[in-house]
């Protein structure tokens, strides 16, 4: 088989949007207690219903983070079933009587993504075997049937629950396209090679952090959004930090801003709206 | 024939403009309801107006979006038969009560284009069969002559009205010129080829994505602007990674900011200013 | 005669000062239509008296835009005898009551250049041929000489008026300086030739593109600044377009943000402040 | 030993926040001097708690300086044992009354880190010597004991107190990645004798220039943040630039933006706030 | 002598501040003329006798630029014994009435640089034929003692008074670290040739541009800020464009921002800020 630079099988799942906000603390300081203690519960009963919702089976949730740092006060996670109903969870919020106080400030809009280069390779070794030619209609809709059968198998991790745990760490990333280093022109077995060696870091760290990965091209500034959660966020330094050295990463790479947030349930809004984090 | 760097011939059509405003939600909230109804209406009013616009013809039409993401709350779309008739456009949405609601955050300016790689080649290479030089002013008073000929052909393409679909995704691209690799030192018949290629992977995902292209090269700050139409979004996606992979883009595409939005008719402009999205 | 980075001669008119404007479009629907029309008179018989200037036989004139996109809604384009001369414009503009609607957005400084690379290889030439050795002061004199000879001949074109076109493009550029590309490296036979080819094409859109360079190195945070005025801005398209295949831009050219803008008649002021082109 | 591009051992101390605020100063000038006078000592007070923090025999404390320049006027400094503790810093801050004038303007996240080349490169030869294999489960078990033991005794350096010298600069770094030049894909040896090099030069400043490295991969932007502590702040420059000679330094590092203050102490915040330094 | 990356003796002399402000007209204008009268003359009071300061035999001076273009309208230069004494303008500045409308957009901090290529390479010869060997503590000390000796000789060119011309030019830059052209990694004997080829032509300048050269490495985002004075802008640009042609400025400069003024003497202040140059 020739070696073209063939496309993975992508899997797409939950629609997701991340919202930075500073909060305008000075503003909010200047509401008497009762009116904090009222805007704050009804801002706490929407983002409490919104913990724990699903729709058709798919965990349509949401998440508030403190975010450290000046990029932003509180970081919203939403997961749902499309743009659309991302974008009904974007009006709702502006409804409320606390978005007087919140100041976009990020965002990142990307959807549940799993590539699947080791079955792409399968999948496309077999299809040769079987005599189909990349590229042509009756190879691409074998492909599609295959990639229709893994979405059904791979439903929980394409439609996954917000990790309950304490710290998150969210950023974007690209793989270069620059004059002699490209992504993009290595050969399909090269990609998969490199992939999976990355894969084998991740693995030794998969009882401490839990990874989800999203797909943003078309959607938003950078190719994917990453989302590591942990309850020490010192193993976000030590897992970036050795996988920095794989090839993939040491070569192709390119990373965008760094957020970092305390997980905040909404039950305990009221009280970080008072300035203390439980 | 020598390979010169020749220009492809390019057509022109409705000149477009894409605006992108913040929606001041808070300052909005503070107003009666009679009051919003009665704003809300006057802004739908005009745009409605707008999108069932047509001049000469020509379907000059506006439409909105309801945008995912910090970048922006509404996108407006203008397509128009001149400059001056965008700036007007501009002047006339300055006028209105909401305005004052609307903060600019980004816009775009650019004409639909319609690069013809394939009939530049034949043309060009009849030419020189016809024994006429490349770059003298009788060439270029034929080219000018076919391109005259095609624009008439070609006139639901260079005009077109603005794709009834759920979901549109823009964002502006340049070709690479860096140091090694430059698009614009290729020759024309590389440039044709690649094209072609790339044009093969857009062919496939027809039924699902409309696409209109348009140039701004002298009008903004790169050289095309690209909106894809689609009412499910996961193609815009699934479209441009692939296309990833295509030489013309793996090697000499550099991309812009990505805007998304829903598709919000003025009739709906009401039920929006009121947090919902239909 | 050895092949030394020898710089062309450039022979310096009108200082040049861009100034792009956001109007506050909320700020000023909320004047009365009488204190609208007063004010707007102020501003507009200060820039009429400025759209017909003269000094010392010098057209110093200002003229006004109404910017395309988010970029700024007006621009102003000052031509004056000296920097002070620019500031006491700026000063002036500041002391309007205008101008508490204008949120200054970018400028641009510079002044008019001629960049004489044809001529300057000639006295280069003929300098050499009488004996004069590159870089000595006797031959820095010659060329001073030389230079002052021919800024007499071109002060049309150095103090030039503004051209009435309908539309301007006005954009900022530099020339690369990479690792292996590197305008500043080249010879000078090199730069002058391609510099030539360049020249060339500009010629042939002579008839519907008024072009004027000015020179910012020293003054702003790119070497040059170009205005294109033209009745049709899709010309502006087609000019650029092809120059990006020559030799210079292509390879040499860095192009920084595009302003587009509608020529506004100071006498037409009023009417723009109303919300409609004329 | 083959050489695999291996990951030197770091240790991580203490959660460090910078925080760059802009003082409104023409706000705060508006309230009378009664007004000040309370509010500053409030905020002093806070500060001045934090300023001699210890828990668990962590020197958990924060330090502020006066700014030079339009980066910010207040820089605080908080080193705490967690970043959970590290916003509830920030929370209390934003609950004082002079944070109405505080205005975020940066700030960065990271841990005190102390990269390992020294003692990896022994401990890797060691364990090779004893028929580990590196990446095995086993290997890790052992780099993971040796780093403990190596953690303990270095305490002081991983929970440093804030060195009490007159002026700071900090700045973050990264180390390079580009396309011929790329610190990831350097042996372990070569970047271990390059460190070295580097903390040569380092030494011969020991005495006046105190130095704190925190590492902020997965944390914010840059790969590393430095702070630098001398009284003279003359020195800053002339380590910095005899390091930029060094190899890793000229060929490997990128740097970001510069910050300089002033060290103030708690106790001298009322007297800064009235406009003097002491 | 083996060849090493010898680092240039640099000696120091004024600590530098440039500030660069807004000035909110509009704000300004609401006022009464008798306030403003009053505001300015306290302004003016200020910084007419920093104009003139002197401490310990040093020139510590500060001057007030009107600047053309968006980037600000007053440019303040201060010059002092120390970064602690920048800070004390800087928090003097502030509390002035006047501060309520200068709204800060840049600023840069550095201190006066003499780099002493030439007598460094002296100084080294000399010093490795006395059998020093470079790098070691005696050499260093050496060293030192040398350029405290150079240090004493050059206190006029360490703590210059500010020039009296009417313009002035600032702008920061690098010296380039890319992948193949790499300043800090070229011998010293090559960076000091360039540097006197760059230096002759600044001497061809040397009786219309007077410079100061200030470091900013530890300081500032950029390693050099430079200082231009002169009474026609157009040498700036005249200069500029011929350095850009020699060697080090080709290859190896990168530069910021540029900030050009028209010199503005405390006395002139108020009738500035009525909005007259003079």
């Amino acid at each position: 088989m020739a070696e073209l630079p063939l496309v993975p099988i992508t899997l797409e799942g939950s629609s997701v949007l991340h919202q930075m906000f500073r909060f305008d603390w000075s503003g909010w300081r200047k509401l008497s207690a009762g009116e904090r203690a009222e805007i704050g519960a009804e801002f706490a009963a929407l983002l409490s219903s919104w913990e724990q919702g699903a729709s058709e089976g798919h965990p349509n949730q949401s998440a508030i983070f403190s975010q450290l740092g000046h990029k932003g006060d509180l970081m919203l996670m939403h997961f749902r079933d499309s743009f659309a109903d991302l974008n009904r969870a974007e009006l709702a919020l502006a409804q409320t009587r606390l978005f007087a106080y919140l100041q976009p400030a990020h965002s990142y809009l990307s959807v549940v993504e799993l590539g699947l280069y080791e079955s792409s390779a399968k999948t496309y070794a077999a299809l040769a075997e079987q005599g189909f030619e990349p590229g042509t209609p009756e190879w691409a809709a074998q492909v599609k049937e295959q990639a229709a059968r893994q979405g059904g198998a791979m439903a929980p991790r394409l439609f996954p629950a917000i990790p309950p745990a304490q710290y998150v760490c969210f950023y974007p990333m690209d793989r270069k396209r620059s004059e002699t280093v490209n992504w993009y022109t290595e050969s399909m077995d090269d990609r998969r090679r490199m992939m999976h060696e990355h894969g084998m870091i991740g693995r030794r760290y998969a009882d401490v952090v839990r990874q989800i990965i999203t797909g943003s091209i078309g959607f938003d500034d950078w190719e994917w959004g990453v989302d590591l959660f942990a309850d020490d966020p010192v193993v976000f330094k030590k897992l970036i930090y050795e996988m920095r050295f794989d090839k993939v990463s040491a070569e192709y790479a390119l990373f965008g801003q760094f957020f970092v947030g305390v997980r905040l349930h909404a039950a305990k809004l009221g009280t970080w709206l008072e300035g203390t984090l439980e």
